[in-house]
């Protein structure tokens, strides 16, 4: 106990450091992959000479890397960051590394034991701020300054407690038994980033697999519910059709029909919904095809997700839509190409280790005024269940703690908010949660 | 001129044989593939010591037939047949040609000249021929002895014209030149019958391709059109769909749902019959799936034609059609099978041709009150069309005499019925028609 | 402890003739709506002058019957029903209340109590039982003795545990508090008949309902869960379309595609599946429709169920599916009916109930081997839960248990059956979950 | 005869005229309904003070306009027309009578005889012109100085053919009989135009309606072919579903899928095509739909046109299309508008006529080497059919002069060119047109 009151001291020190550094990170939030300057001051604060990130594809397999920006699009973002005061020397580290965001920092400890993975998100969203006083971050002056873009998910007090973790993890290492590989993921939204991190191995000998996310609680107080459960499996995919175009009075039969083939494949999807080893979703959100009324539309786009409550459920929608697509493209000559934007398996953690993380909290974290082992969440998806599921693989635990608190306004509002109290009982979660797994005793 | 009255005279005298045979074969009417007591007929009446019939494999194609009854079906066809008097060494005689009906008689003339290819067809339909006097072949006593079968689209007089034109021809044939080869085909309803024949060979060497077929008239008489022109492609073809059944309720996605492939393939074969060469058509008639409500059904069958006023029309339906059902099978996990069961080209005689016979037979035949050259019968199709192609193929002509008078009631209709006279003015149209080909002078 | 002994006594006094019984109904099983033999033994068994039956109209609503036979197929089976034993008058009873089969008995205690509905079921199903002598209803020489009828669900068992059950209360009547309506259902095979019997108010006043039904066991072993839970609403319908025929080659443009509309809206329904509520399930399990390929089909009908989890999942499905067929006619031009044949609400007994009657049982009965509270039977229905629903709304409480043990085949499978000591294990069942309602001291 | 040639000698007289119109119009070509300074031109160059054009709302009835600009587009239309030289007046002029485009001049003659109505159109095309010296417009430096508009399917011609015409009749009108009513007609392109003047009842008296239009020829040379035959029947429609959005994982049944109602009603339209008095062709050639992937979409449209070789086939497309839509927006809960946005008839001009200016042409105008009576342009449309068919109605003719030429590229390509030889022929073809319908002697 004395060692781990340590923990929570150096925590309590950084209380205000905290609140500070996501102040900063709001200010400049970057969308999935773009997280330079948001990489660039997680290195800055917590790098000293023996203490080193990992970058680039050593962390990532880009063969797994889903929906990635353009070159041009991604060197736009290096020089908004460096603008904005990433630090020139690590922008050029993370090209050398292949110019992915995302790092991750390993603390040895000083004694044998677990391998715990604590993963934080990093990616904003594409939300206008709103220039309105009842908003507190533009009230306080900290409001985005990168238009179109917003953290409206939190992911900037993740962030912030990941670097404060890390930087007590480190000032106390030699108290620490195994060690803790702490993840600063880029492009949670949309589930691109979890899975070509995992695909890059640095999550397979992880003993433990441990996350934070702040969630809306359901009253005036702040909350930690040991882990979320029942995520769906969810995939985010994009379907091109190209077709043939002919004059349609004069020469129908000559031109292929991309907005029929798209017609033909939608039409069908829907009839596989229906599993008796859980529930389906299936969803065309957008279309857009052809250029003219009077002539055989030669091209068709749509936008589309899957998910399941089950992995396996999910999987039989996508394989089979894709089926439909290409039989429909079969059916009228056109040519079809599906391309998988985001990702993610169906999962959550582990109920016994909820409940001993909810019991350490609730006696540990004076902050926390509830804790309860389990939130389930139907219908959401988080592709940190792909580090949970390599973690489940290996024989390991896992747990995805739902810190909650009330919000100004809901997850990917323009008004979202959250009283910043919760950042250090977010930094204290982590320590209790990772008092359990053993790495601090 | 003294020849070709030889051959008008020889006509008169068999104008009461001719309605006798036409009232022999009405009483026994034979569906396709099974004119056994036909054919049988015809032989009895044609052949003697040196003019003999060609039959069976002799003139058909085996792997070209198509919409064949089973083995237990025709013996049983063929038993009645004899039964009802057909010569049972004519059967016998079939039967080592493989079991086909149909027959070829080859009339050669003393002298060179062009080949002729002269086609009837024998077959009935599946008609409950009407127990009532106002029905003429009924209070004659010639109606049909065989329950669901009647003559009721002409093809006994067409075959009682063919025996007759056969006789007069091989009576004469010192006087003929070239030679005619008479073709007596089997199972023309459901466009059956002649591409196995044409495949055989049989109409390679034709130089003119005639045929002939009762056809309504417009008004009180007697009239010939000297050919027909516009018919359509068709193609008759079944599908057959097996999926995989499954309980509805718990394991939905363990089943290969037929009835949805069925769906799917006939929703999107309508997409393709626009078409800038011509007139296309398609209908799905009949449908038949599944076993119970709560089951996922593992079959569904469902019977389609599609027709074109062009060929390439009707080929491009169904070839897009078959890519639908076997695109739809594929989204549904399914088999599929489609089985064309009957099949004929677009085509129509030749316009000088159909001039000339036009004015030959307004000139010889006094039974005749009008001619004209051509009879246009959108939508209709005749797979007579296929030896007309085939001669067209050789650079030869063809005429499809549209012979028509005033019926009882229309084609397939079960009051169908004409004025017996008109046989005798199709067995001269027929030698007018020769005539003009130079085959009789 | 006296009283309730007095029934157990009683219990182990009717072992023998709860299976003689059972033997009977097994040799003469009716279907849905024609129990009308099984309805005459149940009378026979249990009237006496003071203790009669309710039956016909007082005990079911015409208006609320589903997929009622015709008056013609009633009769015979009124006559075979006396051919085999019933008795005339009793049949005479029913006719006299519009001839419908099924029957209830109230027993009046002597104190005031509650009012329980107690259920049994009695139809059969439409089964062809095996003559093997490995089926031991053969080999005992108590197989069903009419062609394609089957007790292959038990509902004889049901039905003489339910005989037995109001005997014992009968004769043990004056320690009895509250009463107990015994309710003899027929046609509960596709949920079809206690929906006119809810809707007669015969539950109206219920406290309780009480069902019980045979399971399968995971053992060797007989065990009573409490009650069964999630059974899943259900409805089953028929759609029949009808257009109007034409030729589809000369003039399609005159006929209504009867199979084109089907297929329309066989397509559409498939998109109502989804729902954040519950999961839902729809299938159309049979079609058929249409003549001849060559005519533009006049009618297609088809069969289809519905499922939900939730009642209002399984309402959506059902209202959008009738909306799409509703739609579809209109599109061409078709007319169409929707039939219910059967339904159910979802539901399932409540678990606190289901504690207190596993409890007793498991203290009480010897013959049960194992007991739990619930029973959770994902994706079945049974319409027993509108007895349940009715009770509910009068905020009473429900329990159906689930009678288990080892059966020689599956629910529904011809070679079904299972060791007749469950039936006084399953009476004993009913006399103590009425124990736990203080309708037995 | 020396009537008809003091007209031809005027012609003659304007010969070079007539090309600076056309290059001038070429210039500043204008689309559907912003015809201001072209109109503006045709009166600068027409009116005198006893000869006055008919405007807007005497001409055109607002109720039947279809696709028309907003008010804000038509005024920048007005103010780019007056910067370009159009005269102030006039286009306050067209404002005082409702702000459309377009004119009719009516050439009264001296004695009495036939009502002619003679019709040009003046719009362009969305084309860009190419700054190409290989193209003779921008080599001649006449190209269009309104980017992405261009003439490319020869309406300057037309146009300026007309003012031709026009004034050559105002100069001989001592020589006229009857009266000439010549239409400047807006918005031919996309079949606006024609409808809203028809139903101004200016065609209510025409005893002939004459139209020209250049064509391609075969071959290089100048022809004449007195009349169109066979045009199409054609529709443009615009589809506009609303339906209401919602998470398409949590709560996807509060949501009315606006794209799935689009895509079951274009399924169900192509069911509609076959009919047996003509060809039809419907095309769905544009669609767009919702916002996002994970959102139900709220909206979808989509952009169609039908079309028929009998107005009745196109008419049955249209309206059977209207109810698939109608229904599928029922089935999925959604609003539909649908908005017609151009529309003609089948027609054609009539043989005999066609045949007579045939002759007269080729006797007449040196200037064309070839005459025939007909031009079959199967799959086209144009909405003077909508003028044909209401002389046709009053038992009038019409005809629709095709004037063909070697063209340098196809209509409404941008490289688009004729030899302005032709605008002489044209203005020839209309005098002798007129002298066969004997309003010039």
């Amino acid at each position: 106990m004395i060692k781990l009151n340590t923990f929570f001291e150096t925590a309590d020190k950084y209380a205000e450091e905290c609140i500070r550094i996501r102040r900063d990170l709001h200010m400049y939030p970057e969308a999935g992959w773009t997280e330079f300057r948001t990489t660039a001051k997680v290195l800055e604060f917590l790098e000293t000479e023996d203490f080193r990130a990992e970058l680039g594809t050593d962390i990532i397999n880009p063969d797994y890397v889903m929906a990635y920006p353009g070159e041009e699009e991604l060197m736009a973002h290096r020089f908004r960051a460096m603008s904005q005061g990433a630090d020139r020397s690590i922008i050029r580290r993370m090209e050398e590394k292949g110019g992915y965001s995302g790092a991750m920092f390993t603390v040895e400890g000083a004694e044998d034991g677990p391998t715990v993975i604590l993963r934080f998100d990093m990616d904003c969203m594409g939300v206008d701020e709103p220039e309105d006083n009842a908003h507190y971050p533009y009230a306080m002056d900290f409001a985005s300054k990168n238009a179109g873009l917003m953290h409206a998910c939190g992911h900037d007090a993740h962030t912030a407690m990941g670097m404060v973790v890390t930087r007590i993890l480190y000032e106390n290492r030699h108290l620490l038994k195994g060690k803790v590989k702490v993840i600063f993921q880029p492009a949670e939204e949309g589930v691109r980033g979890a899975y070509a991190m995992v695909q890059s191995g640095i999550a397979d000998d992880g003993d433990f697999a441990l996350g934070i996310h702040i969630y809306p609680s359901d009253g005036p107080y702040t909350a930690l519910a040991g882990t979320q459960t029942g995520l769906y499996a969810t995939r985010k995919w994009d379907v091109n059709l190209t077709g043939k175009t002919a004059h349609a009075g004069g020469a129908p039969q000559e031109g292929n029909h991309a907005i029929m083939a798209a017609v033909n494949a939608i039409s069908a999807m829907n009839g596989f919904l229906q599993d008796g080893r859980g529930v389906g979703r299936l969803n065309v959100g957008t279309i857009e095809g052809g250029t003219a009324r009077n002539v055989i539309p030669g091209y068709c786009r749509f936008e589309a997700e899957s998910r399941g409550s089950e992995t396996v459920v999910e999987e039989r929608i996508f394989e089979k839509a894709e089926g439909c697509v290409k039989a429909a493209a079969e059916m009228f000559g056109c040519e079809y190409e599906i391309t998988t934007t985001g990702m993610s398996p169906a999962g959550g953690g582990d109920e016994d280790l909820a409940a001993e993380i909810a019991a350490a909290a609730s006696e540990l974290i004076p902050e926390l005024e509830k804790t309860t082992p389990v939130q389930v969440n139907t219908g959401t998806a988080d592709d940190f269940c792909f580090i949970m599921d390599r973690v489940h693989a290996n024989g390991g635990k896992a747990c995805y703690m739902s810190l909650q608190t009330q919000l100004a306004a809901g997850l990917h509002n323009s008004y979202y908010d959250f009283d910043e109290s919760v950042l250090l009982a977010g930094v204290k979660a982590c320590i209790a949660a990772l008092h359990v797994t053993g790495t601090i005793a």
